[in-house]
């Protein structure tokens, strides 16, 4: 038995990385996938790609093709989606991820901090866990493998 | 021929009102159906059916458990799902809802003004329209029923 | 906009019929379905069809092919699935009625006394709404229909 | 050709292990999975996550929410699905997982002993088979691979 | 509520008339649909509408195409599809039809005398209902709708 | 028995009034549904809608949101999918359109004169039906309502 | 790239054998799985496994039990389904073999010897692929791996 | 993670062949499948293997049920299509498989010269990608992968 694990949510620090070491650290059978996490590339690929648009929407019409198949075939690879949401940002795409993932029945991790609960109420209630850290969805996901 | 569309998006304005109106004066065979407007009613309904809870947090899971199922019910009804993004409030119901559409596959119009392009630009480049105004949204409703 | 509820349970007392008064009363726009309440119909019916069988599984194997059938129909065509559960009786139909529903994405709502909850927590973690009383599962199918 | 095999029903004996042991012998290409079957621990993995509830309605629920993720992904991961229903406890987590593996469209075999054959019918009519004990499960997994 | 039911098999004999008498005469709300019964025209549709074809294996191919066209929209729309099998004919038009009708999640009504009991077998296993008699099936569909 | 009948394919001379009138006729209970038949306003709605584009690619891609919104919506709509192909023009929207419908599951009726068998014979045989002119593909429909 | 593919049929020769030689011959990267071809384990794996019934039908539903476990498995873990109709016996399950390949969307490759195109008819048309015999079929499905 | 991509599109050069070194060359865990590129065989496939038949449609209609097998299994196979356009040849075939990977939810990257922007604009439209070369979905394929 081994998982595939998307890791929906901001690109702005390196909670994925840290997650990706404890998991290693557990021996956890998991990959982790993800978004690219580098910003600046996730803004421009676009723009790399097809060559310069005649605009700011135009370019980041560019761009959302290429990151939105990239989420698009990773999540379909996956068997559980966990969705990260942080004090800052606006995030909306890790919620439009996070619908998908509730739609497409893949079973959703909520990470969120309290003081997020009453925006984030209805999704909550419709992930399978919600939990306030990264450490306690690892905990969730580990638990899927433990004998006793 | 008759369309049920959802209205996704923030409470806290009366724009499904002036949409309503609008296709009425359209004669559009048209029925709106969306979330509850009243939004203190929405914060409480967990407690009035259920009593009082043992916290904000579980106060907000017994409402968004009510919230959820006039959702769901509702959006299974629809045809096209429309949701509106406004520069204020976190929206991440409405991003949720959006995201839920797109995977359930119902077409999704997505109504957001220009300066928030960038943070949409993933949800906008997964919807089936987007524009700028529900005004506009309107027009792309009505051309599905046009003759010439 | 008009729903259909499907209303699994027991069928050893009257509860559907007063919740079909209250409904009733309320001119909700719900038209409830569910299984044969006659208890002895539905033990005897395979037998009533087909003539008698050689003992009381083949009896019961028989029965089941024909209340399965009006269970499976009347469920395809419902909108929101409701599960009843007592303290008396085993009820895995109800378990496997709501289990179903889960799975066929029918937005499910679970009645049960609270001192039910220990048993039924994975279900009731699972249901879009969990209340302990028919009366409050009125008023959550109520609440959508709501206008404010 | 392998197979994984689901394995739903009480966690109050070692009737997994046996039936382990005996595929194992028969030296049957079947992984196993199933629940968590330290019962104190699957009724503690909440709180063990999660840290402290505010009761026993909202410690189940938080437990709840694990083992239904750890159901769910290795549900999903199965070819087959075996409930068994012994004559004690309430067993409804087992009705509503074979309820789901019925509707999932997983094949189901139930396993439950002749005196439950009534309250069990509708399931037992609705399961692809249906035996009286593990023994008799394991061989009709094993006649799928059976060459003569 | 109004269902609609398939009838699936021969078109020797007029056993479809019959059973629309029957149901008109218990007031059952239910609308019959099925194949073309006049056999010489099923035979020939290809040739009606195409022209003459190079021979009598593309004849039937002509003449398939369109009662497939029928079949399958008639199906699309159908509650329940019963299917009746007698002790003439080949009938794998019936079986087809039935095997698609399991597997489109239909609930299948098989009727088929008892001396076909083995070669039916497989199928009458995973049909929903099995009767010996068109009359026995009707009394099945009419019990969806008894209210005691 | 209602049929909503798609009608895909060219939008440059008048087949689907000619189709709509021979279907009166004959008193067929088919409702016919399509794209927007004024050329020029089915380029321009983009524009219409949002303004004017920054160059003639951007033009298009205004124009077939709606266009597909239009499509798609009513495709969902419909029991049958008839798509039309002509000696003239590129007519890939048709191709895409049949493509589709197959996908969908939607039975598809394709229309196409001899001359093009070659380059359209695998679409053709993924078709439920093959006709050459849009007449008998009308007859093909009416057959679906025959009773002799 | 690796194939599964299973092959439904009658179970008195051994024209399964032949073709998986062939299969062998060629080094086509293909598993034949299928039904248990020892014709009277097949009708007596009901009693082997549940003890004695009362009576031949009941016999059969048990033994039935056990076939369709195992063709539902098999056929769920396989990418083609080929049906092969001979000139005797009924063949009743390989038509509903054939019908549930089509529905489940498995393409599927009919084998029938031209004397039977007639009540084949619409089996045929309705298959991805027909020819006349078991060589033909193998050719095909090498065709699927072939570089020019 | 290992990626399967289905190539459709002409068969007239060797644009496959170009694109599989490159892949090669960057090292990416992509298989490439697709269409048979021996445009005679893929012409004459079907009497190859029936044996003659009794004209060019009849001959056609034989090929493509072989063609068409091909590309359902390998499409069944694929994550991702990739439909290639260029300005020779009607290519109804690339349209209907482009139309088949948007409704079973494969992700499409289409390629064409920006020429053909106006007659594939809806197709465009639909697409998760579209580039102008096949360097560049070479280029958005690769991105899937990158970490940085």
């Amino acid at each position: 038995m081994h998982l595939t694990v998307y890791l929906a949510g901001q690109i702005h620090d390196d909670w994925r990385q840290k997650l990706k070491e404890q998991a290693s650290e557990k021996q956890l059978p998991i990959d982790f996938v993800g978004p690219m996490e580098n910003h600046d590339r996730s803004d421009n690929i676009g723009e790399e790609i097809l060559g310069e648009q005649p605009g700011p929407v135009f370019k980041d019409d560019a761009a959302s093709q290429m990151n939105n198949l990239r989420t698009r075939v990773l999540m379909n690879k996956s068997d559980v989606v966990l969705a990260l949401f942080g004090e800052k940002y606006k995030q909306w795409n890790s919620a439009m991820d996070a619908g998908m993932a509730l739609a497409l029945d893949k079973p959703l991790i909520l990470v969120r901090p309290e003081p997020l609960h009453h925006p984030l109420k209805e999704l909550s209630q419709k992930a399978q866990v919600t939990v306030e850290t990264a450490d306690q969805a690892l905990e969730a996901l580990a638990y899927i493998f433990d004998k006793e």
